[in-house]
Formats: structure tokens, C-alpha cells, sequence
């Protein structure tokens, strides 16, 4: 394990870097040092995107936030809006549940042209009808010029869990097959890319979806308690997904690297950059772990719907090493892959 | 009604100003002519600052967020932290439910000292720890420096309404009861005084406190439905939520101005900057409004709680003139008070 399982003693002038905003390490290791020891409860501990609060009668309730600060706003594939909403249904799909109902807090900044918040708005109110969840409660803060940058919108989401699902980053047992939704690194690259300084073209577009009828199907096509895991691969990546499940179950995931798909854009572009696709953030896919004896089940089903056209089975879970994820290269090798150390791409989400 | 029914055409260059996050007529306007258009559904046409879930089964929710981006982070009282958990805590209090679950999504600046956050994190466990709910799940984002002001919490809550509860701003009846739980404008002007530009000298605290358990003793002291309204005047003050009633409910508040306490501090201050404190912010005050009938038990329930010992009656609900908001001052007088026009006091919370 890299971070320490006691909070260490914070040195007195340390100060919050980007990293921190990461999803990797530093962001893992600000999480159990600061936050974990103050708010420290069952949900939070099982680190998951989301928590699934106590049942309530015969209710089960997954609760979800997200705060974006994506740059640009407005991207291919996407804008703050749609991944806002998009964002929040999947962190709370992937707790197993329907999400039924969103909030939104709107950080305005002084001299955003309204024409542009009309936009955003547009686009959480297509995300949200795709998704078929209602925003209903919101609020709006302004801060002087300077102070944000354009606008950040904070959703967060309640769904109900579905009917004898128990999904969680926890769950992972060894056998269990790693299905992959589709191709990786589309939403990274289409927003630096969006950003205009890379210094060559790209043509991809963001994969900003909401996810839940995906979840939904998977859910549906297995055996109850046979879907062990959903969890999508947003900042960090693939690969700093799977070391986060992994941790958290104790076991490891071994996949293989010829098994995911990346397009042939992104894959030019990271070739261009010297960025490792399995570490690009993902807004549409999800990884399913699943048990073996469902797992063709599973993945006809993820076939069948619109975003998992591509589903394929890149690896699966093994007892050992414990807490880290392996990958096997094309050429045969195996190569033990970190979560994201520090931060490659700011403000991607 | 100074917003027009249906929204009109917005000029291309419009910008956000510091007005639009008032709480006061600009934000009222922003949210009808952006907001609801595109997010139209029941729970958000009442107008509440939370929503009420349609019942699953015999559950009824509620749901509320804000964003909190208050200047300074430290002010006598409180903090970011434990505002951002008191505001959606007493969000969900007053649609009558009893807050559990509380979601938290920071926006970090990159320098932000670790202490700093840690401190605010402290405040955040405080408050919650205070209203016995449970933060299950958060998010953590940074910026680059000069992209925020420090941090940004936005906050969300879950809530369970309680039986017999049916509280909504409109609700407010002809011949209702309104009671405040104490003296207004504490808050606002406390923010103020930390931001160490008023010239002089004000020993005031932010009365920042969670509200759940004073809405649980109004609710449990009066027979079922005999509660109508409770709704905290934070943003805009007294005079803006008041306002806010009045027009969701078609009828007309009347208070008389010498029922409303207001602490010598705080008058004082208002006096030498020119506010009125019926449109200084509160964070630890409630207006309920209640039939005639039980408004007698309903004070004495409130004045029995640590956050309504200086509750009193102010006012009452007449029929007309509808969707205002009458002051009788003392000098025996009587003033139509409308609500907050633009911004007093920006980043008060």
C-alpha cells in the first residue's frame, strides 16, 4: 500500500496542489488524511463514488456528488452540463441503483454572459431527460470576477438500489471476469484537445453519457449478487480505477492490454504527448466485474444497449498480488500499473 | 409581480453580475427565465429552497444543495465549514423532514493551505456531529490559483418529512400566525466585520446553527397540518423570504416592525451603513408560519429549544394585497416592503 494507514501528521505549511484534484494518489491520500478521520462513517469508508445509506423500510438509497471545473466549457462530444448530469447518474448507477432525482449548485462567475449559462443549461436539461431524472432543487451563487472561471456546477444525486443488487469497489473475488464498456481515453483528449494547445488536430469527441440504462441491463441480464462491481474509469483513468477496486477488495486484477480498445485518434494523440491511454478519463464507459458463470450473459446484455456496444472482456481478478493491477502487454510481458501518481490533465472533468 | 409570467427574450451580451446571487429579485428572475423553463417539474415550480420527492412506498424525501463560496472562510461564529452544514441541513428541516444524509463537493484553489482545509473540514464535522446527520459521500476538486477563492462547499442533504408534516411557502393562509425564532441580521453583519472594511468596530457573531431540532419541536407541538410554512431567511433577509411566501402562497404577510428583535450591535451598524436589517442575512433563524389556533403552543414549543429561546410572534397572513409584504413601523405607519433589488452584501454565505 503507498499511502499510510495511519494519518500522518500534516507538515505545517503544506499546501493544496492540482494533484490533489487528480482522482489518483494524491487525491486518495488527501481523502484518508483529511477527510476520512472527520466524517468517518460506513458509506464513506467503503470508498465508493457514491454511498448507499442505510435501508430505510424495505428502501435502499444511493447518494452521490460531483463538482465540475471542466476547461474548456464547452467541448466535441459535450459541455459542463451534460457532464454535470452525466457525472452524477453514473456515480450513482454504479452503486447499483436508479437514479431518480438531481440538485444542482451553480458557482457563478461576475460577467458570464447569461447566453452561455442558457447553454449549459440546455445541455443538463437534455442529459437529464436522456437519463430520465428530474432536477429538482437547485441553487446559485456569484463570485466576483476573478474569483471562478466562467462557471462550475456541483450536481449530486439520490437513486434507488436496484432489487438484489450489492455492488460495491469491495466485492471484487478472484475468478470474477473484468468487462470494459468500450474504447478509453475519448473524453481526455477531446477536452485538451478542445483546450486548442496541442499542436496538431484531433478528431474525437468527448463519450459524456449517461450510463444508467447500461447499468440497468447489466443488473438485469445476471443472477442476483453475480454483478459484483460497476465503477466507471473517469479521472485516473482505466488503470487508476482498477487499483482503486483492487485496493479496496484485496485482491488483484490482471488484464490484458491488446483487450482495450482505444481509438485510433487517441492513441495517435497519446502516442504524440507520451500519455498512457489506461490513465485518460473516461465520461461513458464503466468497467463491470462480474461472477465468471455470468459473464457472457453480462456482456451479450451490455452489447445490446446504445453505450455498450463495444463491451469486451479485458481481464479479471485474482487472489494475489493483493491491491495491485496487472497488465500484460502485447508482446507477452506483465507490468504492474499504478494508480495516477500526481496530475496529468487539470480541469478535465 | 415584477418578474414577467412568461420568460422573455434575453439580450445577446447579457452578463452575470453580483446581483443574480442576492437571493433578492435577480436571482428570483435568473431562475425563472433560465432555470425553470429548462427544468420544469412540481417540485421545483413551489419555489421551496429544497424539493419533496414524490412518496416511494410511504417514504416521502426531501432534497436540497447549496453552494457556499463566504468571504472570509473564518468569521466570529463560524465557518465555511459548518455553514455549508447548517445551510442544507435547515434546507431539508424546513420542508418538515428530518435531514440524515449530507453529501459534500469541494472546489479547492491550488496554494490552499492543508491546514486551512483541515480547519474547515473540523467545522464541517462540528456542525454535523451537532445535527446528528452524516456526511456519506464528497468530491474534491482543484482549480488553478486566481480560478477560486480559496474553497467553494457545496453541500446536499436527504431528508425524511415527517409524518403529518405538509409544509411548503405555499402554504401561508389568511389568519395564520407568524412567529420568528430570534433576532435577525447577526450573520450578515458578522461576515461583514471580518472582512475588516466597515471602519469601526462591531462585536457581533454569526448565529450559524443547525436547525432540525427547533423544526422537529414546531412540527411535534401543533396537530398535523397545522404547521404551513418554515423557511429560513438567509440571503435577501426577513423582508426577501417573507416576499418569497407572500407570492407562492397569493396572499399578504403583514409584521409589525417593533416585534422584530434585532440586537443593539447589529442595529447599530445597519444604522451607520444605511441597511435595513430586515434584508441582512440569517443562518440561524426561522419564520414559521402556523394556524392561529396553535401558534400560542408552537412559540412556547420553540422558545423551549437552545435555537428559539427569543422567538415571538411578529405577524400575521391576511388575504390581501396579494404577494406583499406589509410592515407596520413603530411609529404606527404602515410600508410595503419588497424584496432585496440587487446585492447589499455579496459572498455573505
Amino acid at each position: 500500500m503507498i499511502a499510510p494507514a495511519c494519518p500522518l501528521p500534516l507538515p505545517h505549511a503544506e499546501r493544496i496542489v492540482l494533484g490533489h484534484g487528480s482522482g489518483g494518489k494524491m487525491s486518495h491520500d488527501l481523502i484518508k488524511r483529511v477527510f476520512l478521520p472527520a466524517f468517518d462513517n460506513t458509506a464513506l469508508r467503503a470508498g465508493d463514488d457514491g454511498g448507499v445509506i442505510p435501508p430505510m423500510g424495505t428502501l435502499r438509497l444511493a447518494l452521490s456528488t460531483d463538482s465540475h471545473v471542466v476547461s474548456p466549457l464547452f467541448f466535441p462530444g459535450g459541455d459542463i452540463g451534460r457532464l454535470a448530469v452525466c457525472g452524477t447518474v453514473n456515480d450513482v448507477a454504479m452503486m447499483g441503483a436508479a437514479p431518480l432525482y438531481l440538485t444542482a449548485g451553480f458557482i457563478l462567475e461576475e460577467g458570464l454572459e447569461v447566453a452561455t449559462l442558457q447553454r449549459v443549461v440546455e445541455g443538463m436539461r437534455a442529459a437529464a431527460e436522456e437519463a430520465s431524472v428530474q432536477i429538482i432543487a437547485g441553487d446559485t451563487k456569484v463570485v466576483q470576477k476573478g474569483k471562478a472561471d466562467g462557471l462550475y456546477i456541483t450536481t449530486s444525486g439520490v437513486g434507488m438500489v436496484m432489487e438484489g443488487a450489492n455492488v460495491s469497489g469491495v466485492n471484487a473475488q478472484p475468478g470474477d471476469v473484468v468487462i470494459l464498456s468500450g474504447p478509453v481515453g475519448d473524453h481526455g483528449i477531446a477536452v485538451l484537445a478542445a483546450r486548442g494547445d496541442l499542436g496538431f488536430e484531433v478528431e474525437v469527441s468527448s463519450d459524456v453519457a449517461p450510463l444508467n440504462r447500461l447499468t440497468q441491463a447489466i443488473l438485469n441480464a445476471a443472477p442476483p449478487g453475480m454483478v459484483h462491481v460497476l465503477r466507471d474509469p473517469t479521472r485516473g483513468g482505466l488503470a487508476t480505477t482498477l487499483n482503486e477496486i483492487a485496493r479496496q477488495s484485496q485482491a488483484a486484477i490482471k488484464i490484458e492490454e491488446s483487450r482495450v480498445a482505444v481509438r485510433p485518434a487517441v492513441a495517435a494523440a497519446c502516442e504524440m504527448l507520451g500519455f498512457d491511454p489506461l490513465y485518460i478519463a473516461n465520461e461513458g464507459k464503466l468497467i463491470a466485474i462480474v461472477a465468471r458463470e455470468s459473464a457472457e450473459t453480462v456482456l451479450q446484455a451490455m452489447q445490446a444497449t446504445r453505450y455498450g456496444e463495444e463491451a469486451a472482456i479485458i481481464g479479471e481478478v485474482q487472489a494475489s498480488p493483493q491491491g495491485r493491477v496487472l497488465v500484460k502487454t502485447p508482446l507477452g510481458a506483465t507490468r504492474i500499473v499504478d494508480m495516477l501518481a500526481g496530475e496529468m490533465l487539470p480541469r478535465i472533468c
